[in-house]
C-alpha cells in the first residue's frame, strides 16, 4: 500500500469564550485528509485527523515539513509488517525527521525573530550600539569591550576523513580562535574517540577542544561517553542527554568530574530553572548555553539572567548558543562569559562584524548604533532586501 | 513614534553538514523588517532581525498571529514612557496575546493532526473501530464499552452574569453528565468564590463540580485559591499554576488534600516524566490529563503511558484533555478513566457520535471503523470538503 497524497485545510473556530489565559476569537483547527490506494467497500481509505484546538492551526509545518517528508518516503511508505497497512510510529519517525529534539517548536523562535528587530529598533532610536544601551539600563554602564568566542564545527561532512576534520579545525585556529568545539554522538564510540583524537593533534593543549553530542544519548551511552572522555580533558563536554531531562544530566555527571555545558535547546524561563532546579549543575565549572534568538528573544533571556542571579549563578557562566552579532551585543553588554561563533556556516547569518579578527578567541563589536548588522555586508543585503516597499508607499 | 510596518522574508540557508540528530538540507531563517516612522539621518529607522536557525523559519506564526498583533496595536504601540522608543517588554506581551502557557509551539500540534489521519487509516483498513484496535494490540483485547465524560465549560463569556453561568453548567446535567467543570482565575478570589457557590447551588453535591485555573497563578495565588477551595470539597482542583512549574505544584498541594488534575499543557514524554518525577503528585486521587492531539500524537501518548506504568501510576489516573471522539476511542481502548467533553463549544470538532446520549456521565462509542467521524454528521461534512480532489485526477 501507500499514501497517495495529504492535504491541510485550515477551518476558523471563533468564539466569544475565554480563560483565564486567552479568548478564542482568532481560534483556527487544521483538519487533514490522508488518501490512501487501499481500497474498502469499494473506495479508497481516506485518513482524517485534526487539531486540537487552543493552540491555532500549525498549516505552515503540515505543508512545508511533515506532509512533504511523509510524501517523499513515495513507495518507501512506512507500511507494517503485512505490508497492507500504516505504521504510526514509523510514520512518526518519518515525519520527526529532521527534527532538533526538546519539545519547543515555532513558536519561541517567531516571538525571539521579532524581539530581535524591536531591540535593534529601539538601540537605533537611542542611537547607541545595543551593547552599550544593555550595559546602560541592566549594569550601570558598564559592558566589556571584547568577548570570548569559540568556534562550533566539526560536523559530521559526508565522505569526510580525519584528514579533513582536522584542516578544518585547524582553519578555526588559524582564524584566531583558540577554543573549538566539535560534535560527537553522529557515530559510534570508537570513531568519535579517533575523530577527537584526531583533532587533539593539531590543537596545543585538550583544554582547546569541545565536544557536543547534541542531546543524543540515553543515560547509559552518556555515561560510557563520560567515562571515556573524562582522561582528555576537554575544554567541556556539551548536551550528552535529552535537553529536558535533569535527571540523566545529573547522573552521568556522577562521571564526569569536567566542565559539562547545556541548555541550547531550552527556550524558556520556565525550562531553564527546571535545569537549575534539577539538574545539579556545578556554579563553579558547567557553562549555560541559554541563547535569546530562539527562545522567546532578550525579553525572556533578560528573566532568565534574574532567575539564574537568584540561584546564585553569575552571568559569567553564560556562553549562549547562536555564533550572531545579537548574542555578541548581548554578552558584551551584559557580562556574559562569551558567545559561540560559527566561522563560514549559517551565512549569512552567523559571525560578527566584516573586518574586525579575532585574536586569542576574542573580538570586538562594531560602535554602530543598532546590533551591528551594517557591519557585516552580505547579511545586510539581505535585511535590505527584505524591506521591500509596502505598496502604495513611494 | 509608531511602527508602520513589520515585514517578514524567507532565506534558505541549505548545508550539507549534520550533528547527532539533524541534517541541514532544507533550513530556512526568517528575517523580518520592522518599519518605524522614527527618523535618523534622514531616514526611517527600520528595525532588523532574524530567526536563529536550526529550528526553521516560522513565517505562518509571524505573518498570522504576531505580525498582525503588533500592526493591530496601531496607535497604541507599545512605546517606552518618554514616548519616543518602543518597549521591548511591551511588545513582547502584545505579541504573546492569546497565547497559551507552556513553551511547547506548533511541532507537536501539526505531527498530531498527521498522527491522528494516519491511525483514522490504520483503523479503517484494519476494519476496526479505533478502540478495538487499540484494545487488540496494547490491552490483550479488552476493551471498555462506554467511558466516563464529563462537562467542560464554564468560561468567561462577555457580561454575563451569575444566573448565566448557573444556566449553562445546569444544561450540561441536563444533558446527562454528573460532573461538569468550570474556569477559575480569571476575576478575583471572591468573584471566583461567588461564581462557585452559585453553579454549587445547581449541582446535587460538591464533588459534581471541578475547577480549572488554566495554568494562572503564582505560588502566593495558587496557595490562596487552595485554602479558599479546600472547604468546598471538589471534584478536583485543576493545573493551578504554569504547567512546567513542578515545584508550585507540589507546595501548592500541601495546602490542598483534595484531587488535584494537571498535564494538559504539557505536550511530550520528557515534560509528561518530568511531572511526574518532581511534581509530587499523588497516584491515589490525583488526575493526569495529558492529551494526544496536541502532544504530537497518540505515538507519543503510548510512550508516556509507558512512562506512567514505570512509575507506579495506573491508566485510569489519566483523563486526557480534549473533548472529541480520537481521545474517547482512546481512553475505551487503553482503560483510561474518562475523557473531557465541551458540550456545544469547539464546534464540529468537540464532542462524541450523534445519537448516543450521555447517561449518568457515560457515553458510548461507535461500531463504525476508524475513529467514529462519520457518526458526527457535521465534522464529517467538514473532513470531506477538506479531501478536495488534486488538480488531475477525476
Amino acid at each position: 500500500m501507500r499514501i497517495i497524497d495529504v492535504r491541510e485545510t485550515v477551518v476558523p473556530i471563533k468564539s466569544e469564550i475565554r480563560n483565564a489565559y486567552i479568548d478564542f476569537s482568532q481560534m483556527t483547527v487544521s483538519v487533514l485528509a490522508l488518501v490512501t490506494d487501499v481500497v474498502r467497500q469499494g473506495k479508497p481509505v481516506v485518513g482524517f485527523g485534526f487539531s486540537s484546538n487552543g493552540r491555532y492551526a500549525p498549516s505552515e509545518l503540515l505543508r512545508e515539513r511533515f506532509i512533504p517528508r511523509l510524501k517523499a518516503a513515495g513507495p518507501e511508505t512506512p507500511v507494517d509488517e503485512s505490508g497492507e497497512n500504516l505504521d504510526p510510529v514509523r510514520v512518526w519517525d518519518v515525519v520527526r525527521r529532521n527534527e532538533k529534539p526538546g519539545g519547543r517548536g515555532e513558536r519561541s523562535v517567531a516571538v525571539g525573530v521579532l524581539d530581535m528587530a524591536v531591540w535593534y529598533a529601539v538601540a537605533k532610536i537611542a542611537g547607541l550600539p545595543l551593547f552599550r544601551l544593555l550595559a546602560d539600563r541592566f549594569r550601570g554602564g558598564v559592558f566589556d569591550d571584547k568577548v570570548f568566542v569559540y568556534a562550533a564545527g566539526g560536523y559530521y561532512y559526508p565522505a569526510k576523513d580525519l584528514s579533513a576534520l582536522q584542516k578544518v579545525m585547524q582553519g578555526y585556529l588559524d582564524l584566531g580562535y583558540s577554543v573549538v568545539k566539535m560534535k560527537i554522538g553522529g557515530a559510534p564510540l570508537s570513531e568519535d574517540l579517533r575523530r577527537i583524537e584526531a583533532v587533539l593533534k593539531v590543537a596545543k593543549s585538550s583544554d582547546q577542544l569541545a565536544v557536543d553530542a547534541n542531546g543524543r544519548f540515553d543515560l547509559e551511552h552518556a555515561i560510557a561517553y563520560a567515562k571515556a572522555l573524562v582522561p582528555y580533558r576537554l575544554r567541556w563536554f556539551e548536551e550528552p542527554g535529552d535537553p529536558l531531562d535533569s535527571e540523566l544530566q545529573a547522573r552521568q555527571a556522577n562521571h564526569y568530574a569536567g566542565p559539562m555545558a547545556t541548555g541550547k535547546n531550552l527556550f524558556l524561563l520556565q525550562d531553564a530553572r527546571n535545569l537549575i532546579r534539577y539538574a545539579q549543575l556545578r556554579p563553579d565549572r558547567d557553562i549555560l548555553q541559554f541563547g535569546c534568538a530562539l527562545s522567546y528573544g532578550l525579553v525572556e533571556y533578560l528573566r532568565i539572567l534574574g532567575m539564574l542571579k537568584d540561584h546564585g549563578w553569575s552571568p559569567a557562566r553564560c556562553i549562549p548558543h547562536g555564533g550572531h552579532q545579537m548574542s555578541l551585543n548581548i554578552a558584551a553588554g551584559l557580562g556574559l562569559g562569551g558567545n559561540e561563533s560559527y566561522p563560514g556556516v549559517f551565512q549569512p547569518f552567523g559571525g560578527f562584524a566584516d573586518g574586525i579578527p579575532v585574536k586569542d578567541s576574542y573580538v570586538k563589536l562594531s560602535d554602530i548604533p543598532g546590533v551591528g548588522f551594517e557591519a557585516k555586508g552580505e547579511l545586510f543585503r539581505v535585511m535590505k532586501n527584505a524591506d521591500g516597499k509596502p505598496s502604495g508607499q513611494p
